[in-house]
């Protein structure tokens, strides 16, 4: 089957395409906020409904929490996954969105046109791309393009409470050959990229306890304990001075990166120097032997996020507290287990710990860092699809954030996963002014095709 | 001069005594909130009054804040300046109080009978004590015990905005042999005590900078320089193993404590367990080779009295923050100079910096420690009649705190002060449900009036 006519049409349909995903985007999907929910109810029947119009046997399903859309097609080939999500993230603060965030409209940048709307890019413009691949797909050959599942979820935005259960209660529906998801971006904004390793998350929050009421340093000053110095005192240690993460047992299981992989990486001739200069900063901070790539993609990281204890406010108060607190995460690559690092951190706090302080901890929990099989060659067939449509060749790439549902796919159905975007570092995607490039809706829109036909 | 009609008179007149504090008590003289300054001004001229109906020659002297209040009388013998404050803390949380904190009554408790009111410790049950005790010496022999000054301030809960320029503007009349300051407390809440050291403050809050806003630990974690990692480091580093502070040139001018200092401060016998064990700690924290009693009162310390960068609210963020914050605080003794301190550290955690981070500094200032000549014999002609008068020998001790007037009384004015007061450490001051003694009362009353004799 030809694939040229396919293209064609998205070319000529992208007005009405743009029309459909503004009137998604018009439907203010706020998963976190209860207010919302007869609105994310309303984005799971439309994209049912639309579903159902390009022929999948698709229907939204209820959960404890808001509805996921599932759709099935029979067809030719492998069968493969398409998974994004409808929910949005909250819009506050309001004032500083220049438009409605839920009435989306183009607009014209220096950059060229963008489409300007909560959800524009994440990640309701993203599954958009895939769905209008499918819909132009069926209008020039009279099928869907293969074995298809469309798996929406509705709560990505917060939490996914409801979706382990669902797809450990529905995986023999669920489970395919290959998973697609489509919510990362372009590498540097520019360069199509599939998303082959994903870091894990451990995190922990804990208080130090020292005296059971806060003390006034006149009078207790060098002789209490004070947690907020022996709280600095471990999360100053945590790295040593070649900043490799000094909790026992934290490097257990870690591997060295593939050849192939490093040199895919080395190809991408990563500039560090502006990654870091466009946040004001100019000396890499991690492992020293380490290349900056390696460090946000591949290696293992501890992390403070958030530290607090004594008077925070205006002016001065000579207290010592009775307690300090800080959130602490890792980032996680195969081959660590997030319960190991969370057991093994505990101890290496608690073992610092004087005799006469305590240390209470909350939110202990993570999850396993993925990485993807690249030797499957649908890899390859989608690496070549999307240097065709980009004009310049895609790349395998890490990152370092956690995407958790390429775990679960993993581990509770047994597949690996392609992650592909389209969206740009400056969408501001989670922030006012959300936006997604025209051409990153329409070239995402021709690259399925593309990368549909490739897989076949 | 007899002593002992006097102290009959005091025990005579100690309802009439009690009611005249009641009344002081009842003015609202809240020194840091604006709403409260007629009731300031009229607590000032209510002592002023009583200050010329004992034969003073007083008023209340207007400040660009509150007022002062000044009175002189002549007399034989060494000239000496009382010290006390009509200001009193603010009330909230108003209704943790069980009675209207300016409505003063007697109640029994297990330990005896209290005065209940804000301010009856800290500071106007203290200053009348004095007040008290030149009434009844007025009224058994006709003059005032000797030539006196009086100096009360209206600000000392409000940082004491107008005191140093009124004390330099005003020094040739308020300067004195000795100073009498009544803001203190009896040694573990029995023992009569002089304080003759008192620690001074340096302060400093600053806070790292490094990216210039704040990133994403999956996009950034491990190659972005985190702020709080950077000042955990610096502030656990601030002690070495042994509770010393590490910070170059500290103990610069730090003297061993004289020898017949720690012979008064061995007889003590300070109970550092039960010191600690009351707010639930068991092992002192400072210096490894020095007792409890020199760490908090004759030992330079280093305390974080607040840190706080990143995400601290309820759940997680992984967030690299842009910034991060200390308050910081350095107790001083006698031979330190707190701007050399402050320059110090400053320059410590400036050159702990990375390249890429800076610091900013906010309210770097400080007030040296102070230290009485106690070869004065003033001083043990006091401990003596303070020992008469408990039942008890009287000490010399030190006081971790800083009491700025005892400094600027050595700075401004050359005297020495004796810091002598009846308080308890269950006083409750600057806290809901503020009481004095009955006993600290009657027998502050009668231990001034011995003082007084001992000191013509």
């Amino acid at each position: 089957m030809s694939l040229d006519p396919v293209l064609a049409r998205i070319d000529e349909t992208l007005p009405e395409a743009t029309e459909r995903l503004f009137d998604l985007l018009r439907i203010p999907s706020i998963s976190t906020d209860p207010a919302y929910k007869a609105d994310c109810a309303r984005a799971a029947d439309w994209l049912a409904d639309d579903l159902r119009g390009l022929g999948f046997d698709a229907s939204a399903r209820p959960t404890p929490g808001h509805p996921m859309v599932v759709g099935h097609c029979e067809g030719e080939g492998r069968h493969l996954l398409f998974y994004g999500h409808y929910d949005v993230q909250p819009v506050d603060p309001l004032e500083l969105w220049h438009r409605d965030p839920f009435d989306p409209a183009i607009e014209e940048t220096p950059a060229g046109p963008v489409i300007r709307a909560r959800g524009a890019s994440d990640d309701k413009g993203q599954l958009m791309t895939f769905l209008e691949a499918c819909r132009a797909w069926k209008h020039v050959h009279g099928t869907l393009p293969g074995r298809l599942t469309i798996f929406l979820e509705g709560e990505e935005e917060s939490g996914s409470p409801s979706l382990v259960p669902f797809m450990e209660a529905n995986a023999a529906e669920l489970r395919a050959d290959l998973a697609l998801i489509c919510d990362t971006g372009l590498f540097e904004s520019s360069r199509p990229a599939i998303t082959t390793m994903l870091r894990g998350l451990a995190k922990a929050e804990f208080t130090v306890h020292a005296a059971r009421r806060d003390l006034h340093s006149g009078m207790y000053g060098g002789l209490a304990r004070n947690p907020l110095h022996v709280l600095s005192r471990i999360l100053g240690a945590m790295h040593d001075e070649t900043g490799r993460v000094t909790v026992p047992g934290f490097y257990d299981g870690v591997r060295e990166l593939p050849d192939a992989m490093r040199q895919q990486w080395q190809s991408l001739s990563f500039d560090h120097a502006k990654y870091l200069g466009d946040v004001g900063l100019s000396l890499p901070a991690g492992e020293a032997d380490r290349t900056p790539l390696e460090t946000i993609w591949s290696r293992p990281t501890a992390e403070v996020n958030g530290l607090w204890g004594g008077y925070t406010g205006a002016g001065f108060k000579t207290v010592l507290p009775a307690e300090a607190h800080a959130k602490v995460s890792f980032r996680l690559v195969p081959g660590q287990d997030p319960e190991a690092i969370g057991a093994g951190f505990k101890a290496w706090v608690e073992a610092q710990l004087p005799a006469d302080c305590s240390v209470t901890w909350h939110d202990v929990d993570g999850s396993p860092a993925g990485e993807m099989d690249i030797a499957d060659p649908a890899f390859e067939s989608a690496r070549t699809a999307l240097g065709a449509e980009w004009g310049r060749p895609a790349s395998y790439v890490g990152c370092g954030g956690s995407i958790p549902i390429a775990g679960f796919f993993q581990s509770i159905l047994g597949m690996d996963a392609m992650l592909i975007g389209f969206g740009k570092d400056d969408d501001q995607i989670h922030s006012p002014n959300e936006k997604y490039d025209v051409e990153s809706f329409h070239k995402g829109i021709r690259s399925w095709a593309r990368i549909l036909a490739a897989l076949r």
